[in-house]
């Protein structure tokens, strides 16, 4: 039996593109999706905090969203893992926080090197990891959510950036590499979150490579 | 007797808008003239920091500027408290801090949070909020203040909707709301600060809606 | 179906009081134990730390052990929550540490309260909680282990006193209260971790009382 | 006008020594009692935290009770200041904290460092300082309250150093000394606190020193 | 003998523009440079970290590259000083993290008051500072570290403001000044960083201005 | 040429053991004295704060005097390195600190975890690294040093376990080790801190185990 750490951010949560809305069924979200897909071979702890960064400060809520602090602590308590899969960066795009996907893209690589530092220095070896590029953002008519992200277009601009920084950086790092754009669809009604379905979509859409890589 | 705390950055502070000129008189800040205003019914406990942001970190000066970090310290010096006034946000325009009036907004969302759930947590009842939206920003000769601001126009531009903003914050979230721009004006001075009498405005103008909110 | 947090260090992570023995199986650990003693009525979601202490700094650790400074995070990714079940304290008594089991209640008491302002400040409700009393420290040959709680007197009397201030405690604040002393003893190879049998006991222990607050 | 900083924990806060009873009234508080006693040539601006310790952490409360991470918050938002009059110590002494009168005595002194720091940084004239030794810890049946002062003794022994080591310190950063034990004592109630005409006696005995150090 | 502290980012560490190449030698370092110039009459300790702004955070490395939160250590572990070089700013031209020359004066004002306020503090003598405004940023076919910097004509513009804003806060607070960009220019091959010889060159220009200030 | 980190405390600053007396020469400090002994086949850096401590926060002075939150910086700005020399601890017995020699073992653990990682997560090689256990505690009449570490009897006897605990620690983890107790004696003037000749001869006896170490 694997053990698979999914670590994210409201994506992963399973956040609601209705304002309000509940969060996603269990069996929707996409770490849920994805250990359906495995069989019964391996179990997926779903880590996904609204608002988390890849590692910027944020603190317009109560919970510590900078992804790179709480990350050794959630490592500690889920160990061991054989694989952690990333889908962060979507909040790195509010040019209040920090803006761009280059540079989400470096704050995933400082992920990586947390794990890989984290196990290395305790002598143990370290999972394999996966970086997933998130969704494209979309246009909507939820003013507020557009303008966290600078409007739609700086929004969109960037996010449509994050596949390629991030398969460079996945190269640079030899980490495993999935555009969840290529699978999944931000909902029109805040251009950030995804319905049951697109969410879905991406625990479906990692099932080969996840498999590929363990070995399953 | 009631109590209040007034939070705020330099405008509650009393800062002078002449460059190295003293702070304004204790008779001319708006906390001692919502006091005056209130006819002996309420002790007004004034508490602002030059350059505090609602809750994004500056590391420019000694202080922690950061109006998050350090509200939990001061409800618990100053309680039990009546009512909190928050007026904040304009340092929250400087681009290299935030940027912005809508994020600002969802700063002031934050503090609210952070009061109501101190409290909560101590099974305490919770005091009652105004959101304050600050005065505009104005043009000056002082290059190094408009740089901070991100220039004339942006800080204008940013200023211009706090009142929008911050009312819809105060209506989600039941809070009272008032407009400081609607009372004074900043000092071209340094197109941020306010001269004596517009500091004193700011808290006669508060009079009305303290008063109906604290019952007096 | 219910969701409950099960919140606490290595007795809740699983550990093995073996050094250097593998972590308990997934079926050993309490919260699993617990889940299964539901029959299908919740789910548990385990965080436990190895090392985590109620609102103390630990810094000898890659993960930050303040179980106060974490919380926030995951209850924001685990919500939303019918349960929140806490047993720690054990970590408390070192004596480099806190040293004190009176100190580990009140640490307790600030985890309530965060648990409570959290939700409170968002207008939500709070889950249910309950204060689990860890087992008791015993003799081991184990030196380090020892040593790192003061040596075996001082574990040993300290621990002796949980049950009492945890159930002041839970008594002040109306929360839920049990003494997992009662059902689980440590094992003699470190003298504070449990053995495979002990540790499902206290998942199997809490089951009546769960059913109770969450009417199953 | 002067201005004068009192900078505490709760027995400047004003603590009802009967648990869960009111805050002492605003006229029976020190820094009031000392105002009052001035006579009208100063303002004496109170900031006392339950709690507070000279410079250690302390994560059981909501607030950030390290009496030197705030200090230069409060210097910032007051300033200028003609006088600083800091009674702290007694929070030290619970074992789980720090438990010695002579390392709070080395607290005070980074206080003082902080405060001369804060503003010869700033190219600034430092206000004047006055260490206050706090009144001793007295027996009481509180045994919460007894215990985190690590029993009656403790605590007695403990406070009975104050006045030496905060007078040694004084002497060697030449600041002004009051040891609030000559004026005040604990209430039995719970060992620590004050009852409102202890509390207004150290503002009463503050009195002739203050208008010495501030030629009054 | 005096002794210097030649404070700064990955220009005083010695970073190779070539991406992957290695640190230049000891002896091409500028404060290697700067010590040869000084024939043995000064001692010069390097402390230059990658990546490190003024007083900004930036969490996309290990190490901790806030300016300010480290230069005190530094100033304990170094002293007596006779004299404190600075040579900051470049990094505080990444839009994620500051974006503005004009932000990285007021980030090294901030230094020159924690480096005056430490000693004062303690009542010791401070250093010496000079402020020392970096070289231009060059384009460069690096996209990568072009984007950090926010692209070339982003980078360049803020970085031609250096001198002017350096130059003004060094007048305000009587601090030495030297303009870096005089006597070095940034390789093309990433657009930042120096080759050896434009790296001595710093060192070597400072020669005349710390043999002044120091009266060698 | 070799590069080393000696990495420290006061007794690597080279702190007088006169009260106010000055630091050491740089001559006869042990970091210069191994450098000497090296021949020019190595460079020493020395990193000796006063008060620094393995892992535990110290808030008595404007440094940061926590060993690990530290390091990572200082790796970073003196690599490559191919060995880090660490002595820390005693200020670990400090009973407001820590107190115990056995946690300062652990707390040196955490330090070669932090040093390993730094290096393992970028994918470079860690140096070499050898704890040295500091010299012992010794009786004297500089009452307020020897009440920091809780009197003569608990420093002496807690020194004394030093080296039996660094070096299970440096077994476990592969590390060199070296008791610095074997070449130096405190000095009766404050009972911590060494003369000239006792600092140089930490250097000069690590010169043996160094050469082997990077085979010189």
């Amino acid at each position: 039996m694997k053990t698979i750490l999914a670590y994210g951010d409201s994506l992963t949560y399973g956040a609601n593109p209705q304002p309000g809305g509940p969060r996603h069924a269990y069996e929707d979200r996409w770490p849920t999706a994805l250990e359906r897909g495995l069989g019964g071979q391996a179990r997926v702890i779903a880590e996904g905090l609204g608002g988390r960064t890849t590692v910027s400060d944020d603190w317009y809520a109560a919970a510590d969203r900078n992804g790179g602090r709480i990350l050794p602590t959630l490592l500690e308590s889920h160990s061991p893992l054989d694989l952690v899969i990333i889908m962060l960066g979507t909040n790195d795009l509010k040019p209040a926080i920090c803006g761009s996907a280059l540079e989400a893209s470096f704050g995933m690589r400082r992920l990586v090197q947390i794990i890989r530092g984290h196990y290395a220095g305790k002598g143990e070896q370290a999972p394999e990891i996966i970086l997933v590029a998130p969704p494209l953002v979309c246009d909507s008519d939820n003013a507020d959510m557009m303008g966290h992200f600078g409007g739609y277009e700086h929004g969109l601009n960037e996010s449509r950036q994050f596949a390629e920084h991030y398969a460079k950086r996945a190269g640079e790092w030899n980490t495993g590499f999935f555009d969840a754009a290529t699978v999944a669809k931000a909902s029109p009604l805040d251009g950030i979150h995804l319905d049951a379905a697109n969410t879905r979509a991406i625990g479906e859409g990692l099932v080969p490579l996840v498999k590929q890589i363990l070995g399953l």
